[in-house]
This record gives structure tokens, C-alpha cells and sequence, in this order.
């Protein structure tokens, strides 16, 4: 039954020989991997913004944010450019942790092990209530009604969760061709809107609606390098899942190294031209962030409209955006499991993490991502952009360590592949220094409390690393365990086959009746000097006892041991006190006969004793103990 | 530590020999079986005025209370006369359900078991939810503040059955002088208040404190037979607990039956003279019911009135009502596990009914009692009155059940005793006219929903009988349960003792450790020709093992199945239908290795499929599962 409701929702089990990946040429390795970077157009600006706004910065000086991008486009290529690195020297697969492990010992790793699982979750939090809002944003185009929908923001979120968690439960395979229309729609969308945006202001006169912000009543600082800087901590955020090609090499068609690397030139230019249009457009059409509308959605209602026929282009861009953060969020449930897998494989995290489902997905991983991510967008009540400065920290540390990795892995290579080892030299300081600067500028930070009255307590970059600090004490606890136990059964004594002695015992009741018999019969299969015990809560019974003995019990001596405070597992654990220092060659096999009854609810008509007498001697050491089951019809 | 922590909270286990009842004389016994019976005088009169005031009866018409309750003083007289020959005829104990049973048939048996069941658990219930309203009167006679406590009855009431619960948990022994104190008093005091109530009629110039009800402004009706009917009806809850001292004869002092008798006389003298006067006083007061103070109370403080010195004796009044009420439902923790554990034993109710507890006392019946009272308790919204009739229908069941069975035993005996058949066939058929007036009057009632809407789901009878045949169902359906099982046991096949041969399996995973060699050397001495057997999810794995077992699996012979869907349950299933077709003479014992970690949260860290396996293990019949375990340290 529970068996046949599992197929209907979960599909047939599928066969082991089933797991093997496709091979994808680039058309279609590009949109898979890039779906989690290209998403991340859709909420870099508008994460600059916010954070003027947060500062009280004039509106006027709100253009600063088009140097800020630029810089960070600049950045871009400096990462992309060490991660081609990355993949010709590990064509298998070079995550930030197999990187740091196999050059930077396994601290480093375990480090950026931790950050890539604390972003990972991020990754799926993030994406979803970002892609929550965008859909709000359109629906309330459509209607001002749907306005209700953003007092349930966090439910929705929490609900996309569980229909992603649900499909890769299933064990939906990556493939291209279902990534290759959300990812190559989103990019024409915003490449077309970058052109009508850019024809509206330099040739069609200025937005097509209005989205120009309010001036902020508050805003009256004045721009100062903190200012700058904290904007550029923000827009890092653009940089999150370009790593991902690195990870996933040798599902690309050979030439394998050269594909990706190619694939991940394709998607770096992709990002550094959208991020940039979409910045300058924003600065253009003076947009401020507000709550109930995103940045994209206002300048595609800028530059579309919402009427027809431009509205079309509206909409499009609405669906593709949302789709393309559900993408990203699904792209974490890939790599998260797999990330799981590899740790647990070398001790670090439990090993229910490495088992295979029945659908060929790892289980376990995806329903501690869900979990995780379901309790972020909970406690950060849907607010996407709380949590990015969290996220954005993970991602410097992972790109850190690779780089750094590189560097040492190039020192130690005859020749010294200089030119590559100066790439990711340099590529690592700067990830390095920009961690730095994103770390001490969003350590903690202030105002606008969502929940529990200090915004530090939400947006603090102290919340990233101490999370890290206990995974990374987590795993070096479990691996610690697993060492242990480890060494506890890899000494394997000379005796340790020595034939032994069995003492067996067989539990009876006042009554003898067939079950009991048939345990009778197992216990003295096993050992000709089994004996007999019954404990007695009452002795005006023992003769009656004695006498279907003698006419059942064959040779089997019976022990009738009293029990005054009518307990079982007192006198029965005396009993066994006293055989095994009688005999402390053997081993003492406890034989209780047991019924089944033939309905389940029956076993409440039966005495329940059983089971705690059963409980306690599972406590017990040194003993075996034998269910030997009696069927009722 | 569970271990202390249960003792701390119920004491220490007694020895089964310190259950012999203490033997009581009369004195001590009165207060004891008294309780019940005398508790009902805090309530009955109340209960006739209820109904007169539900039915819209003219306040000048409650006169007729007083001829109502002179009615059932002498049902109460007829009851106490026919419940001596009980004691006379069944001096070992004889209830309702035993008279029944010995001379009616197991089904009038059953049919008065079911009632006296629904009795105690209303007994529990009204007494509790009365004594709750008693405290209230008082209370709010010292600070009217006290009135916001009436929204909390039901909360009260659940509180005080917790009490008792656990109480009773502990083994409280009925012993006489706890019972003797608030039984005297009680006794004493509402003698004085009578006594002090009929000299201010007479010669004190009526009530101290104002107490007369206001007429009620939709009073119209005038007296018909009808509300005679249903006042008689209301007003039997008076009789409840006179059976108690027929079942407890043994532990009287001897001459046991005729101590029980002469202190059933004593009871029933007691109560007419009590009932009468409480009824004639509430009468003369012209006191109608209220819902914040009960009639004793109001009478209580016309006789005796709040201001001091006479307040003391109020407050002496409500205090004992409240005392003798609290036992009272104490008094039912006893017997109703009593009962069920004799109709356990018979095979009517779950045996597991019949074991006595560390403190010698029936602990699953008390559980069971105190989470149906709480029940009702919940359900009725800690309206004690709502459920007297209910109550009353229960306890008539019972008298004529008894009566009945000892006319039966009488007419059977030579020479027939011709008195005492006489007097309990006229015994019998007045309770039996009285369960049918009850019965029908109260069959439906009609106004004032408590909770539902209609009272009638209340108040009617019918939902006594629906529940009493849905008990006796029960009742029939474990018997036949016991009586399958039982014919299933006993039939004991000449061969049952024929040895057979076994054919052991060992569950070894892809690694051989110390913890596999225990288990495989527990198998082999069971059987020389036990065999190993892996489950390979992987087969590249495959040489690896062998290697292992080369090296350590001594001579047994390791067998590897293929799982290509990746699960342990599907090949070792498939393996053990093959094993079993091959070797039909013989039983299978499945071997397990287990780990047990040396901290529980450990287990997390572990491999859970093992648990899986157990438990479809457990389903599967004609195999021996063995755990055989290895300790971590």
C-alpha cells in the first residue's frame, strides 16, 4: 500500500545503470550553468539601490551606481579569467573544495566546503523570493488587487520550495533543453530591453511611464567613500554561480576543459553587458528601489510599457525573469546534494548523505537543502534582499580559496606555468580584497529592522561566519567520530572466531501454549542445554505450571524465579547477572516467544509487557536476544 | 534516571504481599462506602429544582418537590432492604455485574457491567464538576472576585481528576480514617443544618440572609403530571452509590454480611433523613437554582447565615460538601478498576487490564477512568447537572439487573426462600418501573444547549444506552478475539517438538569489520553450514570484499546479490523466498549486525537502512531475526 502511494508520487524506482550523464554541447551546457549567474541581473541593481536608500543618499547621486557596475564588470572578467584556470587543470570537476582540499590542506577546504553549503541555501532562499516579488510585481500591474499577495510573500516562497523539492525528489534529470528556453528567453528579453530602453532615452524621450522615485524626504548625505564602497559590496552580489562551470566539466562534449571554458567566456560577457544596461538604464530613468515593484519591472515599464503591444514585452519579461530565478534556485538542488555527497564520502557529514534514492537523486541532501532554505525565507519573513550580503560573502570565500588553491597547485608544477599562476594570483588578492571589504563594510550593519529590531542582526556578514565557523566544527566532529569507530573495528582480534558456548534462555508465561513451544523448540536448535524461565508474580499458579510442563516442556529444566514487585525485567536482568558470571566463556541468547496478532489494532488486547522487557534488554550488553514470532489467523 | 524519577513522583514498588485489605469495623467502614451515597444529598434536591425551573413551573409550585423526594426516600428504603439480601446471599463481593452473571446470563451480566462502567466514569465526573460549584459558592460568599473563576469550571474540574488520578497512582489505601473525618462531618453538619434550618421556619422567623429565588418571568406552566414525572426522574440521583457496600462485604470485620448490612440500614437511614430535609428546607426557603450558588450553600446561609460566629458553620458546610464530593470520586478510582480487571479476567475487557502496578494498584484502569471523566468533563463543559441523567439511567440498569438476578437465584434454591424472593422481585420490578419512567421522561429533553445547540443530545438517555451497547459490542468482541486466539494455541500438533535444521543468513555490508566477524561467528554456532550474504549497490566494489573475506570469513560462504534499484529489501527478500522453497523442513534465522553507538545522537551518523530492513523483516513470516550487536565505545 505505503509502497504503491510512493510509486504514484515519486515514480518506479529506476535502475543504477540509469545514472549517466548527458553530454552536452555548448548551446546547450550554457543555459544549464548559467541560469544561476544570469539571475543574478535580475537583482544586483536593484540591491545597489537599496542600499543608497538605506543610507539616505540624494537621489541625484544615485548615478555613482554606474561606475560601482562597471567596476564590478571588471571584476567578472578577472573571475572568469581564473576559473578558465580552474578548468583545464581539473577537467573532472574542480569545485572550490576539492581545490583548496588537494592544495591548501583540508582546513581550507572544509572552509570553503562550508561557505559553498551556506550559499547553496542561499542560493534557493534568495532566488525564490526574488522570484516571488517579480511575479508580484506583474500580477499587480495586471490587477492592484493582487497587492494582498505581498502579506504572503513568505508563504508563497515556502511553497515554491516544496514544489522544486518535490521535483528533484522525483529525480528530474538537468536537461538542456528544458534550461534552453527560460535561459535564452530571459537573454534576448534583456538584451531587447537594454535597446528600447537606450532608444527610449536617446532617441524616443524619456520613459514611457512614469517610475522616476520620489525624492526621499531623508536623503540628505552627500556622497563619501564609505558610501561607494558599500554600494560595491552590495553589486557583488552579480558575481554568485560563476562557478558553477567549474563543478560541472565533464558533462560538456569533448573537448570537455575547452567547452567550459568557452561556455564560461560566453556567459562572463553575457553578465558584464547585462548587469551594465540594466545599472545604466535604472541610473537613467532615476528609479528608486520600492517595495512593491521591482527595479526590472520599472524600467520594462519604462522602456515597454504596460499597453499594448509593448506590453507583451512586459509581461515576457516579468515571466522570463521569474523563470530564470526558479532555474537558479533548481540549480541548487543539484549541487548542494552533490557538494553533500563528496563530503560525506570523505567523513565529513553524515553518511546517509552519500545513499542514492530510489529515483537516482541523493535524498538526504535535497531534504536538508529545503529544510534550510524554507527556515532562512521564514526567518527573513521573504525578504530576498536581507540576505544577500550573506550570500555574497560565502561566494568571495569559495572564489578565494580556488584561486589561492590554484596558485599553490601552479608553484609546485615543473615548468612553472608563470602565466597562470599570475592570473589566479591576482584574481585571488582581488576576490581577497574584495572579501575583505564586503566582510568589514556589511559586518554589521543598520536600520530598518524586518523582525527582531536590529538590522545588523539580519544583514551582518557575523551571521555568514559564524554559521560557517560551526559547520566547519560540525564537520571536524563527525569526522573525529568516524575516525573512531573507525579504529574500534579495524582491529580485528586472533580469536576473534573462536567457537563459543551458547546459554540460552527462553522466557515463558503461566501458560504453555503452542508459540511458546515453538520458541521451546528454536532455543533448544541452538544450544541441547537451553533452559526455561518463568517469573512469577503470583506462586498459587506455579503448580499448574509445573504441570503443563511436565506434559510439554520435554528435557528443558524450568526456572521459576519470583518477581515480588511484579516486574519482569528485575529478576529476569538477576537471572542473567548470575549466568554470565557462571559461565563467561559464551554468549547468553535471550529467546522470547512472540505473538503477531492478525489484525494490528489485536496487539492492544495483548500484554504490552513484551516490548518493555524487550526495550531494556536491548540496553543490556553481551546478550542476543530472539523474537521468535507465533502468526494468528 | 527514568527509573528515580518515577519513584520520586509515585514511591517506591510494594511488595504484592502488603495487598490484604485492613478488615474495618462498622464505624470505619460507614465513612468509606458512605461517600457516594451521601455525597448525591449535595445534589439531588438541587437537581429536582433544576428541572422544575427548566420546564417553567410556577415558583409557588415547588412545593411539591418535598412530596417528590418523600417518593424516593422510599425507593431508597425498598433498594436498601432488597441490597441486604445481596450481601446475605454474596458475601464474597457480589456487584451488580456478578449477581447478573451467576443467574441472568453473561448478556444481563454484560448489559450491568456496561452501565456500572458509564456509572463510576460519571460518578468521577459529576462529583468533581459538583464539588468545583460548591467551592464556588463559598468562595464567592468571601469576595464576589471569585465569580470570574466560573468561567475556568471546566479547567477546575480537569484539575482536581488529575489530582485523584495521580493520587491513586501512588496506591492511596482506602483506609477508614481518612474516609471518617470529612464522612462525620459532613454528616454531623448537615443534620445541625437541618436542625438550625427547621428552628428559624418554625421559631426564628424565617431565612437569616435573603435567598428567596426571583419568579421567573416566563414561569406560566402549571403542575401537571409530566413534571412530576421528570422531577421524580431528576430527583433519583439521590440513589446512586448504595450498591458500593454489596461488593466490598470481605473486607468488613466479621460477621462480614451482617456488619455490611446493619451499615447499609445505617446509609439508608441516613440518607432519607437527609434528602428529606434538605429538600424540605429548599422548599420552605423558597430557594430556586442558580448558576453561581448551589442550593446547599443557599440554604446553608439562610440556617446559618456568612457573618460570624454562624458563618463558621456555612463555611464548615461548604467545605465538607466539597470534601465528601472529592471522595466520592475517590471512591470510584477504586471500584471501576475493580471492575474492569474482573472482567478482564474473564476475558471482556484487554487483559492488560488485570495487572496490578508497582503501588498494587490497577494502573491502566485508573488511566482509563481518568481520561473518560476528563472527557465528559470537557464535553459537558464542567456542567455537573448536564450528565445526571445520564448517571441515573446507569445506576437503575444496575439495581434492576441485581434485583432480578437474585429473584432468579432465589426461585432456584430448595426450600425457596420466599421472603427474600418477595422482597427483591417487588426490589426489582419498582427500579425496573423507576428505569423506564427515567428512561422515557428523559429519553429527549428539550432547552437551554449547552454546547451543541439541543439539549436533548445532552440530557437524553439516549446517549447512555447508545454508549452502554456500544460497550457491551465491545466487550463481545475482544471475548471472541481471546476465545480465537486461545483455540489457536492450544491446539498442540504431536510434531511441535520435532527438531529441525536451520538455515542461517548473514547480513554483511561492503566493508568486513570486527563488529561482521561477532555476527558471523554467532551464526556458525547456530549452524555449521550458515552462509553470507551481501547486497552490492556497486559492483566495482565487488573484489574489494572478496579480498576481505578471504582474509577473514573463515570457510562460510559469501554470497553477493545484485541491487540495481539499490535497496536492501527487494534481493534479500527475493534470496530468502528462494531459501525457503529449497529447504522446506526447517526455519530461517536472519542474522543482523548492529552497531550500538556509545551516545544516542551518534546513531544520526549511522546508516539507517538497517532499521528499514528490520521492520520489513518483522512482517515477513517463518524467519528468526537476530540482532546481533557490537558496542562502540
Amino acid at each position: 500500500m505505503s509502497f504503491s502511494i510512493r510509486r504514484l508520487i515519486f515514480g518506479s524506482p529506476l535502475r543504477s545503470e540509469r545514472a549517466i550523464h548527458e553530454k552536452l554541447p555548448i548551446i546547450l551546457a550554457l543555459p544549464i550553468f548559467a541560469s544561476d549567474a544570469l539571475s543574478s541581473v535580475a537583482y544586483a541593481t536593484e540591491t545597489i539601490l537599496k542600499q543608497f536608500q538605506k543610507l539616505h543618499l540624494r537621489q541625484d547621486q544615485f548615478g555613482i551606481a554606474l561606475g560601482i557596475s562597471i567596476a564590478i564588470v571588471t571584476l567578472i572578467l578577472m573571475v572568469v579569467i581564473s576559473y578558465r584556470q580552474v578548468i583545464y587543470s581539473y577537467p573532472r570537476g574542480g569545485g572550490s573544495y576539492i581545490v583548496a582540499r588537494e592544495n591548501l590542506g583540508i582546513f581550507i577546504g572544509l572552509v570553503a566546503a562550508s561557505a559553498l553549503l551556506v550559499d547553496y541555501i542561499l542560493t534557493v532562499s534568495v532566488s525564490i523570493a526574488d522570484c516571488v516579488a517579480q511575479s508580484n510585481s506583474a500580477l499587480i500591474q495586471i490587477n492592484s488587487a493582487f497587492r494582498e499577495l505581498e502579506n504572503h510573500k513568505a508563504l508563497l516562497s515556502v511553497f515554491l520550495v516544496l514544489i522544486i523539492t518535490y521535483v528533484n525528489l522525483r529525480g528530474v534529470r538537468e536537461s538542456g533543453a528544458t534550461f534552453a528556453g527560460p535561459s535564452y528567453g530571459f537573454i534576448t528579453l534583456i538584451v531587447l530591453l537594454i535597446g528600447a530602453g537606450c532608444y527610449r532615452l536617446w532617441f524616443g524621450g524619456g520613459a514611457l511611464e512614469s517610475v522616476a522615485a520620489q525624492p526621499d524626504p531623508k536623503a540628505v548625505e552627500g556622497l563619501d567613500w564609505l558610501i561607494i564602497v558599500r554600494g560595491f559590496a552590495s553589486g557583488c552580489a552579480a558575481l554568485t554561480g560563476i562557478e558553477a562551470i567549474s563543478n560541472g566539466v565533464p558533462t560538456f562534449k569533448a573537448p570537455e576543459a575547452r567547452n567550459a571554458a568557452v561556455t564560461l567566456a560566453i556567459l562572463g560577457g553575457f553578465l558584464a553587458f547585462m548587469f551594465t544596461g540594466i545599472t545604466y538604464l535604472a541610473v537613467q530613468f532615476k528609479i528608486g528601489p520600492n517595495e512593491s515593484e521591482t527595479v526590472i519591472s520599472q524600467i520594462a515599464r519604462a522602456s515597454f510599457g504596460t499597453s499594448m503591444p509593448g506590453g507583451i514585452l512586459y509581461y515576457g519579461v516579468q515571466i522570463f525573469t521569474s523563470a530564470i530565478l526558479f532555474l537558479a534556485a533548481n540549480t541548487a538542488y543539484s549541487s548542494y546534494p552533490r557538494l553533500c555527497s563528496i563530503l560525506a564520502e570523505d567523513g565529513y557529514l553524515p553518511r546517509q548523505l552519500t545513499s542514492i534514492g530510489d529515483r537516482l537523486s541523493y535524498n538526504n541532501g535535497i531534504l536538508v537543502l529545503a529544510f534550510c532554505s524554507i527556515l532562512f525565507l521564514l526567518v527573513f519573513q521573504g525578504e530576498a534582499h536581507a540576505l544577500i550580503p550573506l550570500y555574497t560573502i560565502g561566494v568571495f570565500i569559495a572564489f578565494t580559496t580556488a584561486q589561492l588553491g590554484m596558485v599553490r597547485r601552479s608553484w609546485h608544477m615543473k615548468p612553472r606555468p608563470w602565466i597562470g599562476l599570475m592570473i589566479n594570483l591576482i584574481g585571488g588578492i582581488i576576490t581577497l580584497a574584495v572579501l575583505f571589504v564586503v566582510g568589514s563594510s556589511k559586518f554589521i550593519a543598520f536600520e530598518q529592522p524586518p523582525l527582531f529590531g536590529t538590522t545588523w542582526f539580519y544583514e551582518g556578514a557575523w551571521m555568514a561566519l559564524t554559521l560557517m565557523a560551526i559547520i566547519v566544527w560540525v564537520f571536524y566532529a563527525i569526522h573525529r567520530h568516524y575516525q573512531n569507530v573507525d579504529r574500534q573495528l579495524s582491529i580485528i582480534p586472533p580469536d576473534v572466531m573462536k567457537p563459543f558456548r551458547h546459554t540460552v534462555v527462553v522466557l515463558v508465561p503461566s501458560r504453555i501454549h503452542r508459540g511458546i513451544l515453538m520458541a521451546l523448540n528454536y532455543a533448544r536448535s541452538i544450544s541441547p542445554d537451553a533452559v526455561a524461565v518463568h517469573i512469577a508474580f503470583d506462586r498459587s499458579r506455579e503448580q499448574y505450571l509445573r504441570d503443563q510442563w511436565e506434559a510439554h516442556g520435554g528435557d528443558t529444566p524450568l526456572i521459576i524465579l519470583d518477581s515480588p514487585y511484579r516486574t519482569l525485567v528485575g529478576p529476569l536482568m538477576q537471572y542473567l547477572d548470575a549466568a554470565e558470571k557462571v559461565r563467561s566463556d559464551d554468549i547468553i541468547t535471550v529467546v522470547l516467544p512472540e505473538f503477531v496478532p492478525a489484525r494490528w489494532w489485536h496487539t492492544l488486547l495483548h500484554n504490552a509487557s513484551g516490548w518493555l522487557l524487550r526495550l531494556r534488554l536491548h540496553y543490556r550488553r553481551d546478550i542476543v536476544v530472539v523474537s521468535v514470532r507465533y502468526y494468528l489467523d
